[in-house]
């Protein structure tokens, strides 16, 4: 398939956050070009957000389901391959699912829809279509959290016994939403982000991380949710202790009133060995520690390191890489992968080492089941699914 | 009191490792002599130790109970001023009590006794003979430590939200009681260590360092308290959810079997404006951030500090201070308010700032609250005192 | 002007390391696209290469000459708008000169030739034909480095006094030119690399960054060249004293022969009140140090950063960026001047903050000084222009 | 021989900061006891100063002359074993030279005299006595330093080929000798402190410290030493190159103008096949590079580490050592070697690894050389011993 693949993007218009870097993250390596876009729920951002983005004006369409009918009736080659949505959570399920009704492939940003029962229905659909859906779980793009993850699977540190999450944020520290902050205001509504705030933003990612790396699942669990700042709608705040399948402990954190924090996500994944440390801010470097061995700096780039890293990576060693290029590598691999099928190719395990529509459902449960935990009296909930 | 103060110790003797640290402490300042000492409970080992420690034959003492009662009949001035106990826990109560009864002032590892009972009863004494106790909670000794507890003091960071403190070590990771390690050997042992291994060694530095640092009181906890290397008795590892008094919330991290960590304790407090970050093992660094202006690196020594830390610092910044000095602290914050007694003078709040029996007493009741808790299903229990 | 501007690329083939990393750099902001190449000397290569980047077959060319003669012949807005030369240093001014006769602006990588005379000439011909050339020393790309720039230009720590800058890499510790290493076989290769090596390739970006950030010329220099790794040919490790134009002193270190490191392109600059600390390994971090409070640390992505850096930032506090986005400000801000000149647009300060023609010859004149005093038994030569 | 060795001191009276930390030093492991000084050449001063050290009376002396001849009239046992000198340079020879010849033991800060004349007619008189002298290069007590040194002897890393020490402090970016800041005022003076600043006061610690490590011996220097702060006597900051005898090259930067440095020395070394860094303000980690492998953190207290590391720690890894602590190995180890000799016993080569007599010959030859170099126009002068 001698083409780059086109993408029709679904929000993403003008001052929005995340729209931005997604377009970036499918820039990078050259293997997508953006083909159309229904940008905002309002045609004339839309329009304008296309304009500024050299696309032409039959391609800025007004609404997301303009778009895939009139796309839906391009031949191929001439029509978008996937849409990308990158919405808020209250509007991914709508779109998704006529995107993959009308035969689009599907990348989406996480929480990947407003409720459970959503997910599902997408699980489904995924399902019975047999497309593809992407789940942007950024972190577990960087390369130094695949070798986190596979020397663990290859079992160097033994059986895992503990795994410690946190990610604290301070952005949230103050009630932003009633002072303009767009960003704010349509995390902390109900209405637009579902049943939980911070948990839902960023808990997920520290779940999807902690599973990740450590090959396990969160089997129950014993939240403390909490809403900091008065007036806020939402948890900002939690604390979870946490049991993994394995019979491994945890514990997560997730904040967004850790006033002074900027996006410090770190892990620390510990076996009968020795154990593993990753900090989001510093991406390129991952800590392995041994019972009885001087700790090793392991490099974003070190030629000791498994295929899996170089094959995310894009520059040597100390040319430091970060969070686009970790987003990238979702878009990379998704794309890789849309190409082989395209093309009738196998595509191989590591162009398929990218979140799907069961992170996406598994997603949406940690948030059910963490939520009702933080409403609960008992102390252990297992982890229903 | 144109002299040193006089010290009788009480264990430590060959190859223990915190008698040996309690002596390197007492001896930085110049303040503290060795007078004696019953530093085994085996006579011979006694009094070797006390050769090689350069004491004369008639100070080294077959027993406390000879130490105690001998020096007792010696006149002022020509008897030690002060016990200093560094047996294993389950040896504290005892000499502790007979040198209170007889008098002595009494310097003491933790935690401070085998159970909360007893430390009851210590208490008590304490308050009926007014003699001095001083608790080696050596964290709080920290110059660096002292400085972030009077920004909180001072409001710096506001109403304090949220306290994070970790404690993992990985020195316990395999069944090292069996394989003739002397420490483990008593650490795991009920017998000598009490009803908890972990939360009782490094659990309660971690919970007098949150409390300390942030002016509060825990109030509830939630405990998930761990045997996670087989055959071992006693807890290795724990998570516990925190609910403080001001309505804060927190968590606490202590393990042993975080393979590949030394002595990982690290604290974050964050306040509505701000927070703080210090880690023991890069212990002259105190990280302090804000909600819109650069993080802060704080350094001992450093002329912008409250004069609480530079009392606390024998060296200019950069000069690294270390374990041994925040212990030495401890001691020399003791001496000075035992000499000032003995003198009459008034200890200034300075002096004053070392932990007491009221801390040991609270150590325990963290011991008897966090391992209740860890046993209990219910979510939520009373911090009990 | 509603498109992507058009890049015609020079070099860059399969395997090439540094026009990949110049392919993404132009990608990122969507602000331009691959219109053309020539990408090896090798017809068969370039046209492999260009297929490899969806290019149709008829805008692969088989030489840089073919590409600069057919592409003038288009009409504008159908031709490439300017050429990208990522060939070894040898390689660079035949077609840098070339596009420039043909009127085509210019984007080459460091240094910008062979020889100094060559980089004459080319300046002489930027001026000549008014049109813009980018030269891309990727370091001075990064926000902190902008911001740092800012900083000691608005004097907040007085007069610069020193400046130490050191930039070691291990990749040359073996004679590893001789093990089929196609970038170390043309880098230790006079013939394609000029009479230096080391300072040639990372010794340039070194004086570029000190000159850059500190405001200042170098005017004196003293060197210590050497060739480390017998049997190599140029260059491989030296160290310089250096004297600034405003009586500052200072250092620079530049070695590929030391072992375990990766890129630690690292510098300081001390001024009579303060100093600034950044490490290109940790480069969204800017350390900013005082005479008498505590160090900040400056983070891309925060609020109280100069609009400077901000211009050049691509996402919040905590998402690290990296190199790519570094090489990419160069490609965002040469094409923003080139946009707005072919618009009629006076391009702003901001977009013109990228190196270029004078920072070329700069650069080679840094390199002829440095060899000529390496050999001189002199101790310091005026710095020659 | 069971008893503590006594120790005169000469000089640290009330407000010395270097005899405060000798004294801290000396007490640390309990085998020196502080038994007679003279504190001050103010009689008046010294009595004061012994007596907050809880000295009786008749063992403050009112000058190292009285205290010489009267100690020397003691029996064996009842006198003091050796004197510490902590005065200023400009009174280091003529104590020293005195307790020489009366048979007395020196310990001694560095640099050792104020001329390289009266260091080597030191070195001449312990040669002649057979007596004991230390020096106190604080630097080389590091326990990590020690494991560097090691390393580098073992060969680990093949030939060293290049070494960088760099050593910043940022207390002298003022003229605060005219501030009254009484440190200031002696070490600018040339009176007091000899024909150097900056490099006899720090200069020499980097020196020694290099050649320490890296086994090897300098052997050509290129240096530009610099008067920075206006109506300064003596050198505040310079640039040093250097060759060593093996062929290595090296750079050498000591700088008291580095605002906003504390006291940042730092030391690379690097070989064939791996590298060295250590920090002096992180004292406990040594990093070790390797060409294709990841970096180590080599921790204070692994069980992995050379003997010799052990043998000057005190603690288990994560409980930090500092300064006080490397100041004292190097009484500990001075301490064992003549109690070894008083005994009759045969010191190990661990307690021999003090800096002594020559070292300060070879420190006092760094200055004078250095202090030629800077002044020289010819760039490289021989290292003349």
């Amino acid at each position: 398939m001698n083409r780059k693949l086109k993408m029709g993007m679904i929000g993403g218009g003008k001052n929005a956050f995340i729209g931005a870097v997604h377009r970036i993250a499918a820039n990078i390596d050259g293997l997508i070009e953006l083909h159309c876009g229904a940008f905002s729920s309002n045609a004339e951002i839309s329009k304008a957000s296309g304009k500024d983005l050299f696309l032409p004006e039959d391609k800025c369409y007004s609404s997301y389901e303009e778009m895939i009918k009139t796309e839906s009736n391009l031949p191929a080659g001439k029509r978008m391959d996937f849409v990308s949505i990158v919405t808020p959570n209250f509007a991914h399920f709508a779109p998704a699912m006529m995107a993959l009704e009308y035969g689009f492939n599907v990348l989406i940003d996480k929480p990947i829809t407003l409720t459970l029962d959503e997910a599902k229905k997408l699980q489904q659909m995924v399902k019975e279509t047999g497309l593809i859906l992407c789940l942007t779980h950024t972190y577990s793009g960087y390369p130094m959290v695949k070798q986190a993850r596979k020397m663990v699977a290859d079992r160097q540190f033994g059986k895992i016994r503990k795994v410690m999450v946190e990610y604290p944020q301070g952005w949230l520290s103050t009630l932003s939403e009633k002072d303009d902050n767009k960003q704010a205001a349509w995390r902390t509504d109900p209405s637009k982000s579902g049943i939980s705030g911070c948990m839902g933003d960023i808990g997920t990612h520290a779940a999807q991380l902690a599973e990740y790396i450590s090959g396990l699942k969160i089997s129950k669990i014993c939240a403390d949710i909490n809403i900091v700042v008065e007036g806020r709608q939402l948890d900002d705040d939690g604390n979870v202790l946490l049991k993994f399948d394995n019979g491994a402990n945890g514990i997560l954190v997730a904040s967004q009133i850790a006033a002074g924090e900027e996006n410090a996500l770190k892990i620390k994944v510990y076996g009968e060995k020795g154990s593993l440390e990753w900090h989001q801010m510093e991406p390129n470097t991952l800590l392995v520690k041994w019972l009885d061995a001087p700790t090793q700096i392991y490099r974003a780039g070190g030629g000791y390191l498994d295929p899996i890293a170089a094959f995310n990576t894009r520059t040597p060693g100390g040319h430091p890489e970060g969070y686009l290029e970790a987003f990238a590598n979702l878009y990379k691999n998704f794309a890789l992968t849309l190409s082989a099928k395209l093309e009738g190719r196998e595509a191989t395990p590591e162009m398929l080492d990218f979140p799907g529509v069961d992170d996406g459902v598994r997603g949406m449960t940690f948030i059910e089941n963490v939520i009702a935990s933080g409403k609960s009296d008992q102390k252990w909930l297992d982890f229903k699914i």
